[in-house]
């Protein structure tokens, strides 16, 4: 048996016992587990270091180098998302739906957890006590891959974590590391059908790609987000001027930082020139149809340009004849994260919102508030773009599947 | 481009269309689907009939033969069925969660359909109608592979179940078949990434699991059920005994149907020997372990046997020593699909839903009320074994994703 797989077992064991905890059990948890973290802030800021070092030895770039290093104030900011997560709801428990048959039988569908979640992520090292804080409230365990850049890191993270559960009473298995020196881990893990629940990939779109097309585990798909602005021809211009600057300009390396603009042909001449300059006077490089190209400075538009998640100072940028033709070019390039219409025309926002397919569409309103935390979810283990099980931002309700327990006094069925 | 992949981008145009069909619309159409497949009666059953000459010429068994035989009153059933859907709530924009976030944003999760579910099924041609009715209620085209035998008979049903739809003002699309004549279509059916959204496999354990290990379009794996009576130290035992020949003998070609008998070692004394002359008697065999053999006349149980799902008038049975151990040999030999509990105790039944991860634990009653319309969902897709996305009978909800819909009213992110 492979460690990942023996890992896997240990988890399942550590996840039945889990899975019959009261929610202050796991809160108590959680709170020794934020102590502990302040407490090894020392150990964790060295073994972080070492991190550093080595990447910068690799010639790794300041901003990547950056993302990578701890310092007391980001362990002291694990530590409190940690004990956001305690004060968050139990999901485990709910009852979802609940009625008497005719027969008698009193049918309950209640949520219960998964039982063993994998979670494979790159970057940040604080990805490994949120990921392991989340699961934990939802009574999973969880076996977190991370990136082998953060290998000391997340070692003297999860260490500190093992031991604060155990601490707290609970097994040491409900966090584990899986080894991340290779990727023959994430092979394993997705070939652990069976002794891995769900498989939660998050990162670039080469590594989602490879975990959703070879594993053998159930995968929840997360994150790549194409997300446009179509400005309609009832559009308030200076809202629309604001949404497009705040969607691509506010936070550009993120999933639901906007790519593409799609401008009605009705407001084209009154619009673009406009919001042209204020991308310009903010840094932004607008890669543009012909007719956007008339209206101010931009680089010619290829049609890959529409298919491109820049994650940086770009935007795609096209005129468009009506809304209609914005919903085709949504689903011809669109990758189903959110879609945002600016419009005071209600029919044009139903007719939007009714025929784009996205896990979100908004309304008069930057593509940005697509996050757990913005939609008041207290947390989010990543946004799903798949329309199974969960679809858009996953906070601990979709880490959570349920289980219908039926009640009876001898039915028997005729 | 395959012929599966043609098919399955025309699902997705006229799923686009279906999606925003009202109730009304969609309602209207399977009442003029079950109208049509009564009025083609003829021409079904003839079709039907090259298909039970062709099963006859191959030597299949009459058992078989008779589940693909089809008459008038059989297809009148299948018409019944479509308006039994058309009686349904349509689970499409039923309003998941809603509520204003403290910026102002109106955030709604809405039921919306998946667009294009893809089912791979085996055996009766009724399914066919069937599938077609449950995917149109929830706005989803349905792209059919049904069984090579039922080839004729499938071909005649979809022709009547499309003319219908054009005839009510839907797109033919809604209800395609895919060639079943080689395996092919199945594995490009699995490989559809993209323009399939969902596939669900129905038939025997060979086929689900192929499915479910080969495809990159996400899967619900339903059906395979190796369900336990387990029957505690505190049971009513004439409850136990009418539970486990209803659980066994009722229908034992059923996933739902129970393939393993335990006993608490307190009762088994004067539980055994009443349980296996009952059992005889409606002619089970007991593949039972040495203990259970002491108290009847019993096949001498291997390990094999309790991880068999029989479909048969076949039961393992053991004798536990404890509640734990009956939970444990759950864990150890269940699929997940239905355990039930005999017990007149409510800390053990308490202690047994708590401890088995089941899509259904039930308490004093037979296993075999795990079923959408046992469950008053008043149709069912199938059955599902694993955690994401449905667990349990899937009803119409269980064809159905959600999207966020967030109305605002020029908010930005700060």
């Amino acid at each position: 048996m492979n460690a990942v797989n023996e890992a896997a077992a240990r988890a399942r064991l550590a996840a039945d016992d889990l899975a019959v905890r009261s929610r202050s059990d796991k809160d108590r948890a959680l709170h020794a587990m934020a102590d502990a973290l302040v407490a090894a802030t020392a150990t964790i800021t060295e073994a972080n270091a070492q991190d550093v070092q080595r990447a910068r030895d690799g010639g790794t770039s300041e901003a990547i180098i950056d993302r990578l290093r701890l310092d007391a104030d980001r362990v002291a900011a694990m530590a409190q998302g940690l004990r956001d997560v305690a004060a968050l709801v139990d999901p485990v428990g709910e009852v979802v739906r609940g009625y008497t048959l005719p027969n008698g039988l009193e049918l309950r569908q209640l949520r219960v957890p998964f039982g063993v979640v994998g979670i494979i992520y790159e970057g940040r090292p604080n990805v490994t006590a949120d990921a392991a804080g989340l699961c934990l409230k939802s009574g999973n365990a969880a076996l977190l891959r991370g990136s082998s850049s953060a290998l000391e890191s997340n070692a003297a993270i999860i260490a500190t974590l093992r031991a604060a559960a155990v601490d707290s009473g609970l097994p040491a298995d409900v966090v584990q590391g899986v080894p991340a020196e290779t990727r023959e881990s994430v092979q394993d893990l997705m070939r652990a059908r069976g002794l891995v629940d769900v498989l939660i990939p998050r990162g670039g779109a080469n590594l989602i790609r490879s975990v959703v097309e070879g594993s053998t585990v159930p995968v929840i798909e997360t994150g790549v987000g194409n997300c446009h602005v179509y400005v309609d021809a009832d559009a308030d211009l200076e809202m629309a001027t604001q949404i497009v600057l705040n969607a691509k300009a506010q936070r550009p390396s993120v999933c639901n930082a906007a790519e593409s603009l799609l401008v009605h042909r009705d407001v084209a001449a009154t619009f673009l020139p406009r919001v042209l300059k204020e991308l310009a006077a903010v840094g932004v490089t607008v890669h543009g149809d012909e007719t956007v190209g008339a209206y101010g400075d931009v680089v010619p538009a290829t049609e890959a340009d529409f298919d491109t998640e820049y994650l940086s100072l770009d935007l795609a940028a096209a005129v468009v004849d009506s809304l209609d033709d914005a919903v085709a070019h949504i689903r011809r390039h669109g990758t189903g994260h959110t879609e945002a219409i600016v419009t005071a025309s209600q029919p044009a926002a139903q007719r939007f919102v009714a025929r784009v397919d996205a896990a979100a569409v908004v309304v008069n309103a930057s593509t940005r508030f697509t996050d757990g935390g913005e939609f008041g979810f207290g947390a989010e283990i990543g946004i799903s773009t798949q329309k199974l099980h969960a679809r858009g931002p996953m906070g601990l309700t979709e880490l959570t599947s349920t289980k219908y327990v039926v009640i009876g006094s001898g039915q028997v069925r005729s």
